[in-house]
């Protein structure tokens, strides 16, 4: 069991990760002091496989809960969602003070935070990620969302959990193709920041992949090390930190994007952006063809893709600079120089990313 | 024209009090840097009689602008008003950096703060009131909200404007009643926090309702100080001094909601609920009569009703119990121990509370 403080004076919270540690979270809650019902938003699949044991814990501790289901899918990420369970909640929460419990993935834990920071200007809320995905990323951080038909993530906020737990037992029940999206941002940690992790991942990449309780419990807080330490010095984005995050990011919301989010998952996704950023930083001098092999050697072992179906390079490339971190046709790219050197370049010379995404177009 | 600052770090800004100061608002925008759009939301009204001098300025400046008309009713602070403006927002919101302006009394300014704290992750707002209620309270601070079936500013979120602008000369076409309300809480924060406020509002009052511009400017200078000097010690209601400002306010709320909000408008309630606190600050030997006296009778001379229509004491207390600043049954009310001596008292026995409600109804 590992304990990683996210420290944001006084919004600071631990993320706890372990495995089956679901048992323990009844005393979180009590030293939390956050409240004697928890509203729990899942979805239909996880409820069936995860819910049990949260529920038997929290009546073990005696707690009060209701568990509220939405659809695992995007469109749970809209305002009608959003405004069905804010009702529902509203209606559930009476005498005693409430707090959410996001029990789920990307899905659940973006619209959770949300309705937890709107209703009544903020209640507490914890995340309990199902996903390793959202164990490495989404749940860490407080980015909450719903999407508009202009763009994803268009509404949301910035709002903090009170605890992360993860419980890697939960991945267990996981596909193996959530698993390899997981495996992605992970991957980009190594990248980005972590070296050692990189070499770890390229030794046991298979033990991850075949659910090594060992591996996963590693690789998780080792990822949530990151995470936590770059929200921690950049919530908001401000300084350009939390920036780096974004690695492979801008190309992969453009191909979610062009293929109307239905072909590549994030992590897929991600993948195929990590490997332009790669080709980018290779072509710019900055990094040596050896270590962009190396990463991609390591993408494909993680079964991830490592070409672009046949997409028109111009409808990418529209998307691409109508992408959100573009202020008029400046783009932003986050780059490597090294290994767990990033380098957020400010104006890449659009031929050279746009022949980087072709190269990676299947022919 | 006069400049208050509430200091909050980096969210700190200004509030602008004057006469005719919108032609000077340009200025101000280009300073704050804040876009080159602007998304102005208001209400039919107020757009036919304060628009035109704002877009007048806006053009002069070189931005871009849009109108979003908003019904004027409570009815608007909605989810599904939300939902609409965000939409048309996210549509509006192309190349250039857009920032929203609230221009309009408490509705308009609720909901289009929630709008901007929402819109990705939160844009900058401006609020420039349009009723002396919003000038001297509702405008500065941040909160803003939309209603539940289950409860009013049920969803919301503390998110500071950039920017107050209070031109009292938006002033001169508001309705005698809009006005009183608005003096109620300017004869709040006298009597909680201002005594020579309290005796310029004995002196001034009549020249107020007349709309005497350098009185009009005075009160909500000194208001807007005392409002902000609370918000920027203690933005979050976290360290009790934000409550102070309460006072009133939980008969007012219970009065509101038992009369359907369309009996009293919100400045008449907290007439009301001053009434009541005044009379159990008396009760428990806490204001000698003359202080009450006094404050009655500034009540009466801003044409502010004395006497709750007939309306079931117990319909009352129902609503009392259940408002959002309890927990359980414990009842936290704002009294005074004298002018402007504020005091938070945790446990005032109900019976004193309903005592002092049962005179204050009409027989």
């Amino acid at each position: 069991m590992h304990t990683v403080r996210v420290k944001l004076d006084k919004r600071s919270y631990d993320i706890v990760i372990g495995r089956n540690i679901i048992p323990s979270l009844g005393g979180y809650i009590k030293r939390l002091d956050i409240g004697e019902s928890a509203y729990i938003i899942t979805n239909p699949l996880v409820k069936s496989k995860c819910s049990q044991a949260l529920t038997r814990e929290l009546k073990k501790s005696g707690l009060k809960f209701k568990i509220r289901i939405i659809p695992d899918t995007e469109k749970s990420k809209s305002i009608a969602t959003l405004s069905s369970v804010i009702n529902d909640l509203a209606k559930f929460d009476k005498k005693s003070r409430t707090f959410i419990i996001a029990l789920g993935g990307g899905v659940v834990g973006d619209l959770s935070g949300l309705v937890a920071s709107m209703y009544k200007r903020g209640i507490p809320y914890i995340q309990i990620p199902t996903t390793l995905l959202a164990q490495v990323d989404s749940a860490i951080g407080g980015k909450t969302a719903v999407d508009l038909r202009e763009g994803k993530n268009l509404i949301g906020s910035i709002y903090q959990p009170r605890l992360v737990f993860s419980d890697v037992k939960l991945l267990e029940s996981l596909e193996p193709r959530q698993l390899r999206a997981g495996l992605a941002e992970i991957i980009k940690y190594g990248l980005i920041k972590d070296s050692r992790l990189f070499v770890y991942l390229e030794r046991e990449c298979k033990n991850i992949l075949k659910l090594e309780p060992r591996a996963l419990e590693h690789v998780v807080n080792c990822s949530s090390r990151i995470k936590a330490d770059i929200v921690s010095r950049d919530e908001r984005e401000a300084k350009g930190l939390r920036t780096v995050l974004n690695f492979g990011h801008t190309t992969a919301h453009a191909l979610e994007a062009v293929t109307g989010f239905n072909k590549y998952n994030h992590g897929e996704a991600v993948a195929l952006g990590m490997l332009v950023a790669l080709d980018i930083s290779r072509s710019l001098g900055l990094i040596n063809s050896g270590l962009n092999k190396r990463a991609q050697r390591l993408i494909k072992a993680a079964g991830l893709p490592l070409k672009i179906d046949r997409i028109p390079l111009k409808k990418i490339m529209d998307v691409f600079y109508r992408d959100k971190k573009f202020i008029g046709a400046k783009a932003r790219v986050v780059l490597i120089t090294g290994l767990a050197r990033p380098k957020v370049a400010q104006d890449v010379p659009s031929g050279i990313i746009e022949e980087a995404i072709r190269n990676r177009i299947k022919r």
